[in-house]
């Protein structure tokens, strides 16, 4: 177990941990009508050009462009109307100069046409004539062959989380499967003598459940499945079994760890005999969440979390969240962030990650992020904030009125 | 149907629609486990304080504090150390002056004792003896009875969209279930002689449907069930029998519209005979997406949106979602945004809201909101694009540099 007990700052626990925990992205095919927020782990190339034929954009007459320059509602051009393109089929004829068919939005261009009028700007003069009032360009109020997207063009990326247009995109080419990234598997052990289930009438001197539950709720979130592995009481070879479960079964394990000095090193001595190489960081510069432990694990990502709510939310998302993403062969998806003023000076040691949690208040137009400063073992400091502002390694602290990013919950 | 064609602005658009529509919030109860992301429909008030009893926050021996003041390394304090309290137990001894007993974190402070020294600051002399080298203070490395949340606080609020914090404050209480909002069921059919479904062979002059999926995916994203109910000719009668069924099984229905404006008088028609009042805007000034129609229907709120993808997705997000949100008993929730420097010039007229499509580049550590300038009839307009900036109903447009900010999708 190597360097225990040195603090590392967050950029080097997460490069060594980073140097040994490379996983491959698991796929799987899935129809693309079922691909909301997946993350896509194959790279699309158009098969077609869309459209594959010439469209009108407005309810009008196909033309010859050149048929129409300079005419006005005074000197109208006239056209001979030789037919409909009805909506849905193929135009079955060509157009010459000096004639118009009529189409449809959406409708097939004909061969031959090179814009459409719009049906504002005309009218019909007797059977089988229409008068222009109004010039149009070539080109005009037609979607070209391929100007949506070309055959053989790349569509989106590996890695790419797919939203409701990409859905419609790609199936409006044909596109009804999608290769995937298959959503890792997060495994949750709570564990503590004092804890009980959230349903148990509690004791004196027990607690409920909590870490599990909101942890699972963090993996969902972030693009895993979560399995809760209940709760394991502080005795080693309990907290061996249930160690050797989770990691046979899930891509990364999280301990919600028991809270006592004894008992966390007995976790990361648990953790350190689950595989090679074990743990690589005891101890992360992060303000709350010191006690972290990252660890690999016969290629399984292992975390010791503290068993404080707020510590332990906030680790899962420096650490978990990145490495779900790593599964996911994605980034982090952009977090919703909000700027205000911050309601009070916040003191911080340089060299260590501060977050803080924070309420919004609006005064007077103006948004302030007011810290609430609830204790980081209390649940309703996380309850009552809406995000969180980090106070940067190097920085001795804020100064109230400075203008700060809250990363909303 | 009142003012046909009369444009609205979408605030004067939104007030006409909601004046008809004020849907009760329909509930259900389920475990809080499975909570996240639905929307509370109750104020859950908590049954206890939490902690029920005091803990310690650090390893260490429970005192009283007076007992440690003016203690050094090199004067300690010297207490009877009269037992321990194991974690998940209660305290069954108190604590008198001249005493201490070791607790755990998170462990039960027993009665009499009013603070905890943490196990670096003693050491064990003789067996039954500490000594103590560092003062703690009243109430110091405890967490108050209550100090959580107290008994008969209300927790968070009826709307709020349950976040994994919330679950484990619940639990924390035993709240193990809630009364949320029944996810709307939003039904969509796609309408047009040429569209066909994605797996379809397309034959020229026809297209895939894009719209239904898109839009499911929108209405998945607000919090609500989608349904799509397939592709319907722009047919009267077919239209009506769609049109019948969807709203007497939905509570919003959406006419992805054919496009053509014979067939949009249709569609209006169609709506306005599904139930009282009947169409209340056809036309809005917002670009794209002009030809939208808003209606009530007997309680039931009904849309017909553009035929183009992106004027689709503009008017779901600016009606449709904020639709859901009425009848989930919510706001919309907070959106994804960043701040970036406009690519380009953007003309718009005042009096119209414009929605444009941006990438963002990164430039010299600067972002950039590019336009994507697409046609808003190319879905590929919306791929391309991260987000989307507003030009407000007052604004001529934006100058090139402004600083714009990118709603992301």
């Amino acid at each position: 177990m190597p360097e225990l007990f040195t603090v590392h700052t967050p950029p080097v626990a997460w490069a060594r941990f980073v140097a040994h925990f490379q996983p491959p992205v698991r796929t799987e095919r899935i129809a693309t009508a079922d691909a909301l927020d997946r993350v896509l782990a194959e790279q699309p190339v158009s098969p077609q050009d869309l459209p594959e034929f010439a469209r009108a954009t407005v309810d009008g007459y196909a033309v010859v462009a050149v048929d129409t320059f300079g005419a006005t509602p005074g000197l109208p051009a006239f056209l001979d109307l030789i037919g409909e393109v009805p909506m849905g089929k193929a135009a079955t004829f060509a157009l010459e100069p000096g004639a118009a068919a009529l189409v449809h939005t959406g409708g097939m261009i004909p061969s031959g046409a090179d814009a459409v009028v719009m049906i504002e700007d005309t009218q019909r003069v007797a059977a089988g004539y229409i008068e222009i009032f109004r010039p149009v360009a070539e080109g005009q109020n037609i979607v070209q062959v391929g100007e949506d997207i070309r055959r053989g063009q790349a569509i989106l990326a590996p890695g790419h989380r797919l939203r409701p247009q990409d859905i419609g995109g790609l199936l409006a080419l044909g596109i009804t499967a999608l290769t995937v990234a298959v959503p890792p598997v997060v495994g949750i052990i709570s564990t503590g003598d004092e804890v009980v289930p959230p349903d148990s009438l509690v004791q004196p001197g027990q607690v409920r459940d909590i870490n599990s539950y909101s942890l699972a709720g963090l993996a969902v979130r972030a693009g895993a499945r979560a399995i809760r592995y209940g709760i394991v009481p502080d005795d080693r070879a309990a907290l061996e079994t249930a160690a050797a479960r989770a990691v046979a079964a899930c891509d990364i394990v999280v301990f919600s760890a028991g809270s006592s000095v004894s008992y966390r090193d007995m976790t990361a001595d648990v953790i350190d005999g689950l595989g090679k190489p074990g743990v690589l960081v005891h101890g992360v510069s992060v303000k709350p969440g010191k006690p972290t432990i990252l660890a690999v694990c016969d290629g399984k990502a292992v975390f010791g979390l503290p068993g404080n709510p707020v510590s332990a939310m906030v680790i899962f998302d420096l650490f978990i969240t990145p490495a779900i993403g790593l599964l996911l062969g994605t980034q982090k998806p952009p977090q919703t962030t909000v700027t205000a003023r911050l309601a009070r000076n916040l003191a911080s040691d340089s060299g260590r990650e501060d977050y803080v949690q924070v309420r919004l208040e609006e005064r007077e137009g103006e948004l302030w992020a007011v810290p609430v400063l609830g204790k980081s073992n209390l649940i309703y400091t996380l309850v009552n904030a809406a995000g969180t502002i980090q106070i940067p390694l190097d920085a001795n602290g804020l100064r109230a009125g400075a203008w700060v990013t809250v990363v909303r919950h």
